[in-house]
């Protein structure tokens, strides 16, 4: 590999190593310092490139397109502030555990913090975020300046895809000329006599990665796997809680279900509510809406919980877990500590897919409480169904049930934070469909939402359904320029309710001012004119019948459809609450 | 003063005491852990709050409030990535030196890292980008809590608006309940017996801050100040280099001017390009068009220069300074080294106001060589203004001519990072008005630009001019909101050339692929819908004639008015270059 100069050379350096080591994507943002990284991108022949004008935008579409494809993908752009706007997507990345991999151009160490135009800090920008953070060396010809930038990109990759995937930083530091002239004095060969073949290596690198890594998975040794086994095995009654998690192991968690009888808690974000398992093992869903303490009162409780993924999205159910008291095995494979009660005494540090595979291997015997769960669990999602069946107001959550209910097979189903994620926890009943529902509820931001829906629209290709509040909609505005740059389609799914509809939820909404003023906040934004600034269908939906036909249409139409529903925040929340009433009522007695 | 919780009593000490400090505006992003602040804020009779709805537009806003009203402003939002979307804006007040007050509500530390929803690692957030961060204790009522939240406040705005002002972090843990509900048993007056009258001073705080502060200011000697004087007064050819600056200097360094006989080569952003005093002294601002070498090879050097503010914008200058190797005084408050070129040798920690006034006080005989500047400086102004005057081709750079030509006296002109304030600084001649031009050329980024110039309207009563370009405008759109929300008028120029115009300045224009695509990046984006979307009015004007007719239009009317100039920047850039040949050739002769 030779190239006209050492940033050049440098840079193509790095970007066929990132290839080599996993990376097919990027998404670059324009920018005059990260001009080497940009053209080499650009001609590696192996690798997609989406060029986004928000860097913001940029580093949320980078995220969905990683969440959804379970690749790292990396993001590049220049110096300043444009590296600060990836900020808020490499914390998301690191609390739900994407593998991000961002570049950041910056201005040689002789220029830094001497007033250089577009000069800012930019080690260690993003602190304790990242997995792995580099300043790499200026662009050299030199045998190990080369080895050493293979190395780091390989090692940056491992780290952000390992145990505990997330986000790593490299920075990387260029000196001009940064576009491909001609430096004669820079060639690339200007190597000490014998070194040539050593040399050409490290410039060419190797066919696969320059350092091939082996990657352990978390197992306990057979004893503890006993120790486990025999807990499960002398349970009556247990539990999988499946919280939101960044990998799928619906497989494995189906097996271990199977053999131990446990029925499964699925949050809409753990890959279990939805699928073909659904109609083999019981998955439940409804538990948001009846997992009240009048309810549970009289249940026996489990004797045994294992719970795997994050803290689930439904307080009820981390209530319901608190209260019960029950051992409770929460399974991380990073170990971290993600049960925020603190009443679970027992951390498993284990690869959750292989544990349960290990733990089914090794069950002969399922809880022995036959009529557990089928008095609990099974009898109050019948009556929360039917209960939301009987419901014929307009409302929010309707909304939300529909958009699952009828969503393709396959699909992907982006879901907003605030309300959306949290209806579509209540009233998105399991399916056997295959539908991936994704969120980024790792720091349970409304930002880059509507560029993270788009980006997982980008890795596979099974349509997408994105539900979405006005707020989110609003916040990520830029993101949607993606549509028409990135051969994106979508249907999105717009309940507009004209402000923070969740602060109705809470105790804040008693207070007025300022919760009108300073919470509610009411935009009056009528979104219609969006459609014509980025070219893409707009309907407004009035009423539930009008919404179905208007979301089936868009699911049978090629290109973007963007649905507005209008919604009364506070009208639906009563809904939500008198549904949850009548249900608790009817189990009660 | 009493409250029903903690949390609200803790909440409005802290806000109490801002307004003390000296805090007079807040700009509030809607969240729930937030709660006590937004509450407390809302209901402070002195303190005015704006509402955004994305954390990003919410920090630039403040931004350009505190840019412009020299007055420190605090931000306030929920826990998460809301925090992060402060991050870019934090940085340019870093860069730029602008007093801002970050409060972001977290969660308490016994629920940090626990898993607990929307809970990031917040610490330190801003890494070495604030001048002061503290992690505030959680709230209770005991006196020496309070004492030192009020402490506290003090210290981080004083940090803000001290010697080098800038952002600061106060990160402030609220537990629930987050709103005003009564909790007898957390009163704020269940405090040790005799202890009542030292509580209450802690909870009521004290008529002005809680603890006065006396700033010094960075000051010379007397021998140190004569030795300097000395250097002025035996050069025969001096100048002042005022580049872009946080304050006002403009009537002290006037003052030295008229006393040194130092000409002021100004740029857009000093302060002193424009102003009454551009009639009293002479004040030059069209060197970015004719400091080239060939000019400037036969012009006998300064035998001092003076700079003050940050490095100026226009490179032609900054390589004319270096070219000279005349010894140059970089005088910086702060006593930062903000000298990218490193032929600085003296820097001069001080005040420049002050210092400024000082030398003038001392200073008893002008620079001795009359016809310098004549020769110079003076000649190429007239040969460039000549040159420009008599091109009729359209171009941005006569767009920004007439900008600066026509706008209001007084008004505050905001220019765009990128081409904007280049053309600015090249073709917006030195006027008598009182014009304020402002830009973020902390960190030069093209994010938040809208935002900035709209907290920049709100502080004064004079009219907003935004000059701004396509990409700016994108990148920003969220920040259009404030039109309405915050009450604030504009007439935003809109130069839209479709993409990275200012890539045409650089090397790799020639290198196509990846031009087009990776650097130029047309969007093809007509932005009308934007003005649908929030409510004002919009005109594309066509050519040079059409865009001043409605350039003066907007400035005659009401409201706001967004007046789209499309441009075709390769041509922009080729007219740029031809009359900078003609004025340099001009001036060989």
């Amino acid at each position: 590999m030779s190239a006209p100069n050492r940033a050049t050379l440098y840079a193509r350096v790095l970007v066929d190593e990132l290839v080599k080591a996993g990376v097919s994507t990027v998404c670059v943002a324009p920018g005059s310092r990260s001009t080497p990284l940009t053209v080499a991108a650009d001609a590696h022949p192996d690798l997609t490139v989406f060029s986004h004008l928000d860097e913001r935008a940029a580093s949320f579409f980078a995220l969905g397109r990683a969440k959804r494809a379970g690749d790292p993908v990396a993001l590049v752009c220049t110096s300043g502030t444009a590296a600060a706007n990836f900020h808020p997507a490499v914390i998301e990345a690191n609390q739900a555990r994407v593998p991000l991999v961002a570049l950041t151009a910056d201005r040689p160490p002789e220029l830094r913090d001497s007033g250089a135009n577009q000069t800012i800090d930019q080690e260690k920008l993003y602190g304790d975020a990242v997995r792995y953070y580099a300043d790499l060396s200026e662009p050299a010809v030199e045998d190990r300046t080369l080895r050493s930038a293979r190395v780091r990109v390989d090692r940056a990759v491992t780290a952000a895809t390992g145990t505990h995937p997330g986000p790593v930083h490299l920075n990387v530091p260029f000196a001009k000329p940064l576009e491909p002239t001609a430096v004669p004095d820079d060639s690339p060969h200007a190597v000490p006599e014998g070194w040539e073949d050593a040399h050409e290596l490290a410039a060419r690198g190797r066919d696969g990665s320059f350092v091939t890594t082996t990657p352990g998975r978390m197992a306990l040794d057979d004893a503890t796997l006993a120790d486990l086994a025999a807990v499960i095995e002398e349970a009556e009654r247990g539990l999988l809680v499946a919280g939101p998690t960044d990998r799928d192991y619906a497989p494995e968690l189906v097996a271990l279900a199977t053999a131990s009888g446990f029925p499964i808690l699925a949050d809409p974000l753990s890959g279990l509510r939805y699928g073909p398992h659904a109609a083999d093992v019981p998955v439940y869903g409804g538990y948001d809406g009846y997992l009240a303490e009048r309810v549970t009162a009289d249940w026996p409780d489990p004797d045994v919980v294992l719970r795997v993924g994050a803290s689930p999205t439904s307080k009820p159910l981390r209530r319901y877990l608190a209260r019960t008291g029950t051992r409770q095995f929460v399974v991380d494979p990073a170990g971290e500590w993600r049960e925020a009660t603190f009443r679970a005494a027992d951390l498993v540090t284990a690869e959750p897919g292989r544990l349960a595979v290990d733990l089914a291997e090794r069950l002969d015997a399922e809880s022995t409480d036959a009529d557990w769960p089928a008095s609990t669990f099974e009898r109050a999602e019948r009556v929360h169904e039917a209960e939301v069946d009987a419901t014929d107001e307009r409302f929010e959550g309707a909304i939300a049930r529909r958009v699952v209910a009828d969503a393709p097979d396959p699909a992907t189903l982006f879901v907003s934070n605030s309300m959306p994620v949290r209806d579509v926890d209540r009233f998105g009943a399991p399916r056997t469909a295959a539908l991936t529902v994704l969120g980024n509820r790792g720091a349970s931001g409304i930002d880059g939402i509507t560029s993270s829906a788009l980006g997982a629209e980008s890795a596979t290709d099974d349509p997408l359904v994105l539900l979405t509040g006005d707020l989110a909609y609003y916040h990520d505005l830029t993101g949607l320029l993606a549509l028409a740059r990135c051969g994106v389609d979508a249907t999105i799914v717009l309940v507009n309710n004209d402000g923070g509809g969740i602060f109705h939820m809470l105790p804040i909404e008693a207070f007025d001012p300022p919760f009108e003023g300073q919470f509610k906040t009411p935009h009056g934004l009528n979104f219609a004119p969006t459609a014509d600034l980025y070219g893409f269908d707009y309907v407004r939906a009035d009423g539930h019948d009008d919404f179905a036909e208007a979301y089936r249409a868009s699911l049978d139409s090629d290109g973007t459809q963007v649905i507005e529903v209008a919604s009364d925040a506070e009208r639906s929340h009563r809904t939500r609450e008198a549904i949850r009433e009548r249900v608790v009522a009817h189990l009660e007695e």
